[in-house]
């Protein structure tokens, strides 16, 4: 059995973004030389996410809408979590969105259907924050 | 290492419909031979879901209601998503029920809870879309 | 390739409760003797979850107000799965959740970021109920 680790790092200019990260994902598997096997990509931040869904800006508008009418940010006052900070809402946007995704790797690549697209996902930004992705197989 | 791969796929007869899974998966697992080890089940669609819970109709009502709640169908111009598509709410919906389950592989068997089945949550059906199975093991 | 597997019992004195097992999964891994691989952390019962976040006491009390809100437990009658049951409201507080974490194993350790914490989120208590624990890697 193989295992391969890699840390990958984001500083967002806003505090929520949604980034595609596949390109860097895929890299992370073509240097791993792992073949088959499973690879697990998680935010390493309880206040961002990584999830899998369409690269669609149309889509992204409307998890943002939606997250905030789920979870709004505002007022910092609505959650106890925001006594030193103010990313209560943040905590639970990345709880609807998961905190990661597990993908098949077969024949080398992301067992992919034709839209499947991952992203990181990021609601508490401005700092650089991190992503692990490790893959394990042969 | 083993792995072992194989596509479900499902064509629904009605937008939105969950079909207990489980037989299928434990077939996959049957055939595959591995007795040690985990095995990834996810929706290869973004507007699908993999997930486990308890196969009761009563609850799969509570579902549907509630996930029209969280993120209804319509009216269709609620989504920026829904220029050319009406299916914004099927993306937010798959988001709250979850892309994937990882289950444990134990003496050839899913390792599972006594009320755990496995489901397909479908939730822009009326066409041919795909669940992937990967095992990896011994 | 080496495999580990262990139950985790709870039986909470309330109906909902989070609490963090981080100590209890550490102490799994260090006696499976694996260094490099994936470990599985779920949830074997479907009214209860294993998620990853904060260990804040603030943001507990968020996630339970939150909860309430998104799918709250009374009037019972709210749900249909509650004919013979009481704890529809419990099911979906777990879809939110989630059911299960796969956690990277690297170099004997969780693979951490600095606040990452294990959490058993019960929704339907005061009784005994299990957590599965397993490892692949080597």
């Amino acid at each position: 059995m193989q295992s391969y680790r890699k840390e990958l790092w984001f500083n967002t200019s806003s505090r929520r973004e949604l980034i595609n990260i596949t390109p860097e994902v895929e890299a992370c598997l073509a240097e791993s030389g792992i073949s088959e096997g499973l690879l697990l990509c998680n935010a390493m931040h309880i206040t961002a996410s990584v999830f899998i869904n369409d690269d669609e800006s149309g889509l992204h508008n409307d998890f943002e809408k939606w997250l905030e009418e789920l979870a709004p940010e505002k007022p910092y006052s609505r959650y106890q979590h925001n006594g030193f900070e103010d990313n209560g809402d943040a905590h639970l946007k990345r709880t609807i969105m998961g905190r990661e995704v597990v993908v098949a790797v077969t024949k080398g690549q992301l067992d992919f259907g034709p839209w499947e697209r991952i992203f990181y996902g990021e609601f508490d930004g401005k700092r650089r924050k991190r992503v692990l992705v490790k893959i394990i197989g042969e």
